[in-house]
């Protein structure tokens, strides 16, 4: 019988393992200098660089070709990561055209961001860019592991639904078998469902915006990182779960990630909370605007929050609870002391709205109340509301963006500099 | 400053930790039994069953009734798990109408499959359903565990696309401001741009396929389980891979999912392959079918060969390899040996087809030979091109697709059964 083996070459990052012994890695011709016979050469696989001395052979190499190297593995103190190949006996795998359409020796954010953009396939290994992508995938992992941790169960949603019943607004429209569908902007109505099934369920997946206008912090698709928690006291639980899940992310990825030790943020063991009311207080003075007219919070003034908490508690993150009822979806649970307001909050990174959640209703006559006074018709919402009229404890959850906190972190100021092929108005490719 | 503090109920699962305790969980009524004066309810959170035995106090509950109890964990031989809740003090926190539209003390698939799938918000928390919801969550943990352990990074790629130049046929349409976009039907492309980057990467997602059949087995969308590797020496490391992948899936699930010890396959260290040549001289010595005119393996032909592995080989597992290059996609590797079939191999998982992969080509003037020889434009296919332009290791990658490997374990015969929410030709809510 025929067997399929899996070995492969040694990862860059393996290779401390194996000092001293001859080894066969792999990777990308990163950067080549010539210093009288001698070739310094840099390799670059997905895990880190290493520098190859070279001394016989005759090859001559540009910048991303494709090896695999067969080399000593020695201690050199003055290398970078305290070790070089020496002895290298280099076989080409796969040539690269010259010149590169982005040159990868360069400052990472060197070239304007619409070429980065159109050069991402290539952009994306430089050594920066490796950077942000291992720390998203960080991020994830240690989200998964805090909820894994704390009993929740991960479930998979559907995307496509057959009404835009959620906001209605900025939905993308699929031709499906002759019926009109719409993407999913969030997994919203589906988590509330589960949590009545599991009690504590999270979800990671793509959403959907038709966002018209062109800034630099909306995607038309973006990673949403979703939980949804069943017999909560209030949306202060949620709040608390919060804290407890970004803390777990950020603990984790900072393990695991190296060299990004200046981008953690430090998370105190209760995050401020100002109520909106408060925060419009607070803004209308500092900035000297009026919010009679439309009481809401642009993102002028959660930059002015976010310094403001920096100021007053050292705090880079600020919760603001209780937005109003008006601002807030349908299924959200008012304030029962302040009904003009509600249990729902954002979270507030360095100035710029991470995560939105909140209490949500969970009577269903509450629902058939909030959709009439809305003007919202039941229809396609049969399966959701059925959740409710059988059975829903009180709950709530939470949606944070992965590729806002990845930029926040790195200090991007664009999110597309943190997605990594970013869908807009205009782009769809590569 | 206020605060927020995450704490919940304590989860069945969790109860065994507290004999003798009185504690604080929730959850729903499962089922009421009444002998004499007393009331012995069931007692159901995602996470398990227990029995709560309740004297003095009043309360008439019916099924899927929410309540909170405050009650004294105490071993019992005879309750299933080992332990029941006594002096149980009981607080409604959400009624149910009464009857369900779904019986949930029945045996699972007791109602015909559409009257389960309209009713799935409570269907779904049948202690079955919780069973393969909780399996779904942990071969994902698993398959995630496995690959980070192997170096391999997760990724998120764009579910919209410009082209649909992968395949063509079975593209749902999108509306993108007011151009036409397409829904991806695998992460293909963006897998192998990204391996030309990280090396080693795996996404998780949803996949779209406007599949016009009605079958068992396909949805319109599912969740597939993609990875792609580079460095390889043909598609046997893939194999290897896929081996290493489901064994540390299946290993990580079974421990962590209970009451699921019947489900597991063993998978043998070398997991058998043969040739789609001699699979099609086997299929038509077995079955008598003649199959100069098409040469491909029919869903008929595949559950003769599963009987045949388990047969010869003892194997749940059968990798079949070399399909034809007719039958395979353009970025397929062919046999250089033989070109008129591939390095790809679909797996079958008791005879049905499970995961589907192979080498790719990787040199750029592979590419533009092979779309050329399809009539295939290379519009909108720039970035991808320009990741072979400049430098592609040798690689290649599989996908999985999660709901139809849960349903195979499960036994269920019908892939909507191991999906929360499916979506098909008809079928768009719940």
């Amino acid at each position: 019988m025929s067997t399929a083996k899996y070995s492969l070459p040694c990862l860059i990052a393996e290779l401390p393992q194996y000092i001293d012994q001859r080894v066969v890695t792999a990777g990308w011709i990163h950067t080549v200098r010539r210093l009288g016979g001698v070739q310094f050469l840099v390799l670059r696989d997905g895990s880190g660089l290493i520098q190859v001395v070279q001394r016989d052979q005759a090859l001559r190499l540009h910048p991303e070709t494709v090896v695999s190297v067969v080399a000593r593995v020695v201690r050199e103190t003055r290398a970078p990561g305290g070790i070089e190949l020496h002895e290298a006996d280099i076989t080409v795998l796969a040539e690269a055209d010259s010149p590169l359409p982005i040159d990868l020796s360069a400052s990472y954010a060197k070239a304007a961001l619409p070429t980065r953009l159109t050069a991402a396939p290539i952009l994306l290994r430089h050594p920066e860019a490796v950077k942000w992508l291992r720390m998203t995938d960080q991020l994830v992992a240690g989200f998964r592991h805090t909820l894994h941790g704390l009993g929740f169960v991960e479930i998979h949603t559907p995307k496509i639904l057959g009404t835009a019943t959620e906001s209605g607004s900025n939905v993308f429209e699929v031709e499906y078998f002759g019926r009109k569908a719409y993407l999913a902007q969030s997994p919203q109505l589906y988590k509330q469902m589960m949590a009545g099934v599991l009690g504590r369920v999270f979800e990671v997946g793509p959403v959907f915006r038709a966002e018209p206008h062109d800034t630099a912090r909306h995607l038309s698709q973006y990673t949403s990182l979703d939980v949804e928690v069943a017999f909560i006291s209030d949306h202060r639980t949620v709040m608390g779960l919060v804290r407890e899940v970004i803390a777990g992310m950020v603990d984790w990825a900072r393990e695991k990630t190296p060299n990004t030790q200046d981008f953690w943020p430090e998370i105190l063991p209760a995050i401020p909370i100002i109520h909106f009311a408060e925060a419009l207080d607070l803004v209308s003075n500092g900035l000297g605007e009026n919010f009679r007219a439309e009481p809401d919070l642009a993102p002028a003034h959660e930059a002015w929050l976010g310094q403001w908490a920096k100021n007053q508690y050292g705090s880079d993150f600020l919760f603001v609870e209780g937005y109003p009822t008006a601002k807030r979806p349908f299924y959200t649970h008012p304030d029962p002391s302040r009904p003009q307001y509600t249990r729902s909050f954002d979270l507030l990174f360095r100035g710029q709205e991470l995560v939105t959640g909140g209490q949500r209703l969970h009577q269903y006559r509450n629902y058939v109340e909030a959709l009439q006074k809305r003007g919202m018709s039941t229809e396609g919402l049969e399966g959701y509301l059925m959740a409710f009229q059988y059975g829903m404890p009180p709950h709530g959850g939470f949606a944070l963006g992965l590729e806002r906190l990845v930029a926040r972190l790195m200090g991007f100021s664009n999110i597309r500099e943190a997605t990594i092929f970013p869908r807009d108005l205009k782009r769809l490719t590569p």
